[in-house]
């Protein structure tokens, strides 16, 4: 059976969310007066995106998407970092939706442009609809469609996520290979029957960070980028 | 409220279907020796779907894409047609996915990349996801992110499917326009809150169809095609 569809993981696979969420709160931090490290700052909001997906997949939370629990956290951050009396409301909306301005990785718009010319290209992300959209504008990521743990209303490495993404794209779970950065994606996917492909991103945590180097026997794939895994499924 | 969606109708706004489904029927049927009105063949199909999608929203039958209304009234024409014994099960699967290339209208690609420009551009179609995707690879229709009547599993008119596209673009209502060449659909649209434009398709039903052709005041706009909506818009 061959691959018909990529489901691209988005966060660290596609765009380089640390460098682009720092930069943009250190700009609205400079506006306030405010040094802090700001690079800890995007770690930190990170943080708090895991752990809020992880309450709603445990049942701990009712269901909320992405934009919600950055907002949750974001909140917290503003007070930590005495921010909080220096925005508005419309101002710290306007914060949250940083993470709907993500610089692409610098082989992604080739790399994507080539994958598609061949396979469905389709975002896979926990980040939701309107999220992934508005980053594609931003970032000039052609996506053929963007899926999302939404339409799952559960988050990845929940299976029913991979599963609602191959049951939209009409294909069976081994027709659609998952591409992503990180590892616990990557056996979410097999777990529930996609093909995977790693791709290395060795610097989306920053120089302190621990990234999945490593090229795993387990995936069907590994590629330093997008173009090289353009170049090895023959695109 | 400005609008900042454009949620559009494909069948018919966007693309010549009738032309489209009656050219790839009449090869089918030409490679099968038989000499038929595949515009008429086209006509009947599409009245399939609609009878389909009226039993699913009546609660008639149970929930079902597209694909498979089309298919089962494709079983039905290919006995009628005296076509069934001539196709295989993978050749009837092919000549289902006709509907997954469609023509655009020759405007559509120029319109939509100018629409793009400023608004999020998005399909809302009751074609399911997989079915609009291929027809957006075929066609050069640079959606930003396709939505479907599957996303809600019920069909436009009804308001869920509108609703349901503003909520997964994180709007309300009234800052998405459904963009349609039907009348029953903006009035759907309008019933859920939604903005509305109506484009003119004069061809869509062949020479003896009855299209909606007339600006109606209901309507927020009435364009001629999508470069009239992108001037009228301010695109």
């Amino acid at each position: 059976m061959q691959t018909q569809a990529l489901a691209f993981d988005v966060f660290g696979t596609v765009v380089d969310w640390r460098r682009s969420i720092a930069r943009q709160v250190r700009e609205v931090g400079e506006r306030l007066g405010i040094d802090a490290d700001w690079d800890q700052f995007a770690d930190r909001w990170r943080e708090g995106y895991h752990a809020g997906m992880e309450r709603v997949n445990a049942g701990r939370d009712h269901w909320k998407i992405v934009d919600e629990i950055h907002r949750e956290r974001l909140d917290r951050l503003l007070d930590d970092y005495g921010m909080a009396s220096g925005l508005d409301e419309i101002e710290k909306q306007a914060l949250n939706r940083s993470w709907h301005r993500l610089d692409p990785w610098p082989d992604c718009v080739e790399g994507l442009t080539r994958l598609k010319s061949r396979f469905v290209v389709a975002a896979l992300s926990n980040g939701n609809v309107a999220l992934l959209t508005n980053m594609a504008k931003y970032g000039g990521l052609a996506w053929d469609c963007v899926l999302s743990a939404e339409l799952a209303r559960c988050y990845k490495p929940d299976p029913r996520v991979y599963q609602t993404a191959a049951q939209l794209l009409c294909l069976p779970c081994d027709q659609v290979t998952m591409v992503a950065a990180h590892s616990f994606d990557l056996r979410g996917a097999q777990a529930a029957g996609l093909k995977t492909a790693l791709v290395i991103r060795p610097h989306e945590f920053g120089p302190d960070g621990q990234p999945d180097l490593q090229p795993d026997p387990e995936f069907d794939w590994c590629a330093r980028d997008l173009p090289d895994l353009a170049d090895q499924l023959g695109c």
